[in-house]
């Protein structure tokens, strides 16, 4: 009886298995809604492994990156609202440039082959003085937002005058940014004195604080042109406020004979000795640092924006990276205003740290160009403190990626990814920008901003720049 | 009687003159017929006076450029069969590229940051042992072409094997080439044995001496791979056949090494004893030159080609260049080949020369923007000796010119020419190129290659070429 029993419960459960085959497997988990899933192209990754995906994917529900992935793997996985074939091109976190003053770009080659305390205050500063308005800088931070998306930037830190304009600028062209309200010992063009830059810098932060794409920070303009008590009181409200600091911080030897002057000792122990250098400060170009400093800025967790471009042509001299880097000191590329460069071009700035520390180390493989890739995506992130969520691609960070062409001229035949988008590939073979989900850009169309009127809103101003610096 | 015979003869003359005047206005010179007619640009001559024309025209006919001047003045006086607007865009001399290797662009990438030695003997020669043939060097030179013309090259000094296959390429992509049959002390690709090479070398320049677009030429390799008694025999044939010579002179300090102990002086003062270096000669990179050696290069009417970018990432070092100039040194850029740079992108070389010699001199106004730009045009025409016809745009010279587009947004606004074109005006701003009067890329069309073969024709290679040197 029981033997029987057995066997019929033994059929009836083949019968159901038999009955339910079609619908268990239909049972599998159906696919998951996306909104956008880039598919076929090599994705670079920047994740923990330096993954290369050869035919991978990326996919991407509202801000954020979902999973990243072989291609075959995605596509059954998710059913996005749009697809996007990036088939034959890069798919790349996007550019993060750790240093530059967006609306100089309207200073553009108005005064160049100068050295810097010349250029500073024979021409940029009596220029600044005349020309330096909410409407300038508006519309200079349009032409940067416009030149900075079709060069495959994503996340951009900032230091100027009228930096409200600047955010709200960023903001509607959609890019992300890190925008320090530059503070100074003397009249600026949007504030005449210390307690009115305080008082504007704070509502400034108020005003922006938990923006998705605006991160307001405070800028003292450097140890020598801003007193020792309003360094201190400048990284106390960026303290209280919570938000980064960002300086130039031992850019010439001038600078360092000034300070050494005044305080015996080298910009960046200066700093220290203050107080105000820690994990908030965004340090642009240390390029005359000793050892001590170079453990300092380790040490106090100091995010580095190293321009080299700038720093060349303003002979300034070179920042020593590889050492830094040695040293566990956080390092990204920054192109510097357009102003002392003459481009927002952070590729370029790539390719020039590779091959300017070569040559100063004399060493041919100082500064790999896989470790320039590192400097202007995830160490860029590092410096701004923001690589939780940005500077590579990986599930759970925000959607900033942009996609490249390989197969220009110039970059045929490819043998090695890093090499090629560090020593060989242009800003012109940037295709696609996204931020934070949204294209910027696709095809080299920008869609966040009309170019037409933008350029025009440039160049009218050019006639009246010109003619205020005419000697 | 006399008086009054005087009146009516004054008289008649008044009324003839009045006749006559419409007919004589009318015989005003007609207008000359031409071929070409740019106008509407800014026109940067590169002429005696660097004349810088804000709405000017070239007039080309055939081969030769007629006249040079206001597009208002030109336009009435040439009956063009082709006018060609370049309103709001530049218009200057071709650039000339004074060093590379062409068809090395197939391993671009392949091989990256390693000291030059390991790069050439552990990488670069043995790929080029397994991989390099007439077919070879016919692809590379196609996308070498291809690369150039993009990036406005109309004129390029060569040196690598089978030399004749790139001749044909090149003049085939109506690129004007000073292409150097490469020599050397070992058995190279295309021939094995001194005697061979020599040969081969007279009927390559047989083949080719004379032809509109290439001149051939006889290309040593290097002081170093090349014996004294070679490098003298090589010269005399040059001599003989009244073509250049080529050649990589004081590259690296390893090269000064090598022949200080063999000859216990520098490599410089070596090819000056041995007495081929003359004013046929153009040297690449003499980076490690002193100021004796930088005398004799004066003295001797050398062209020294400063390839930057290769010599920073290869680690090589920095040429004087300043010093040399001011020595009096012919000095054009170079691009080198892409397998050490890694793109054929001459006005990035000028932007990089421009701020690499600031930084070297610790001098913000060593080697202004002006200077780089007669680098990349009269001062290459100088370095090949052809400045009679090359390197300006004025009436006589041949018709090598290009187009530059100027309102980008990485452009905008415009101050300086000069300043904007090499500090933030790239290769893919460029439009049009012309050589010898005729258009081989217009609105960035290249006429003289299918770009899709070209490409597919050197990704071909790219898994072979990979495998060659897997190890």
């Amino acid at each position: 009886m029981m033997a029987k029993t057995a066997r019929r419960v033994r059929l009836s459960v083949f019968l159901l298995l038999i009955l339910l085959r079609g619908p268990l497997a239909a049972q599998a988990p159906p696919p998951e809604q996306i909104d956008v899933l880039i598919q076929g192209g090599t994705v670079l990754t920047m994740d923990g492994q330096r993954r290369v995906l050869d035919s991978g994917a990326v996919a991407i529900r509202g801000e954020r990156i979902v999973e990243v992935g072989p291609a075959e793997a995605l596509s059954g996985k998710y059913t996005a609202a749009r697809t996007v074939d990036a088939t034959g091109k890069l798919v790349m976190p996007g550019l993060i440039n750790t240093h530059g003053h967006a609306a100089m770009v309207l200073f553009r080659g108005l005064a160049d082959d100068q050295p810097l305390q010349d250029w500073l205050t024979k021409t940029i500063f009596p220029a600044e003085a005349k020309n330096v308005t909410e409407d300038f800088v508006r519309r200079g931070v349009r032409l940067a937002c416009l030149e900075m998306i079709l060069a495959g930037t994503t996340t951009f830190v900032d230091m100027y005058w009228f930096e409200n304009a600047a955010a709200d600028e960023t903001a509607k062209a959609g890019l992300r940014g890190v925008l320090g309200q530059a503070v100074i010992d003397f009249p600026a063009p949007d504030n005449k004195t210390w307690p009115e830059m305080m008082k504007a810098a704070e509502a400034y932060v108020g005003k922006w604080k938990g923006h998705a794409l605006v991160t307001p920070a405070i800028a003292p303009h450097a140890p020598y042109t801003v007193s020792l008590e309003h360094l201190k009181e400048a990284h106390a409200l960026a303290t209280r406020l919570d938000v980064p600091y960002v300086i130039h911080v031992a850019e010439t030897q001038d600078e360092v004979r000034t300070i050494a002057t005044r305080w015996g000792i080298s910009p960046v122990a200066y700093l220290d000795q203050a107080g105000v250098m820690d994990a908030r400060m965004v340090a642009a170009h240390c390029v005359w640092v000793n050892d001590a400093d170079i453990r300092a800025l380790a040490r106090r967790q100091v995010g580095v924006a190293h321009c080299p471009q700038s720093n060349m042509k303003l002979a300034s001299g070179t920042a020593p990276v590889p050492a830094m880097l040695a040293a566990g000191v956080t390092v990204g590329l920054g192109t510097d205003g357009a102003a002392s460069n003459n481009d927002l071009d952070l590729l370029e700035e790539a390719d020039t740290a590779a091959k300017l520390h070569k040559l100063i180390g004399m060493k041919a493989d100082a500064l790999p160009a896989k470790q320039a890739v590192e400097m202007a995506t995830l160490g860029g992130a590092r410096v701004i403190k923001r690589d939780k969520d940005l500077g590579s691609l990986e599930a759970g960070k925000l959607a900033d990626l942009i996609v490249v062409r390989m197969d220009a001229p110039h970059q045929t035949p490819l043998y090695n990814v890093y090499s090629q988008l560090v020593y060989a590939t242009k800003a012109s073979d940037v295709e696609s920008v996204m931020v934070q989900g949204r294209f910027l850009m696709e095809g080299r169309d920008v869609k966040t901003l009309d170019a037409a009127s933008v350029l025009a809103g440039a160049q009218a101003l050019r006639d009246q720049i010109r003619k205020s610096v005419a000697r």
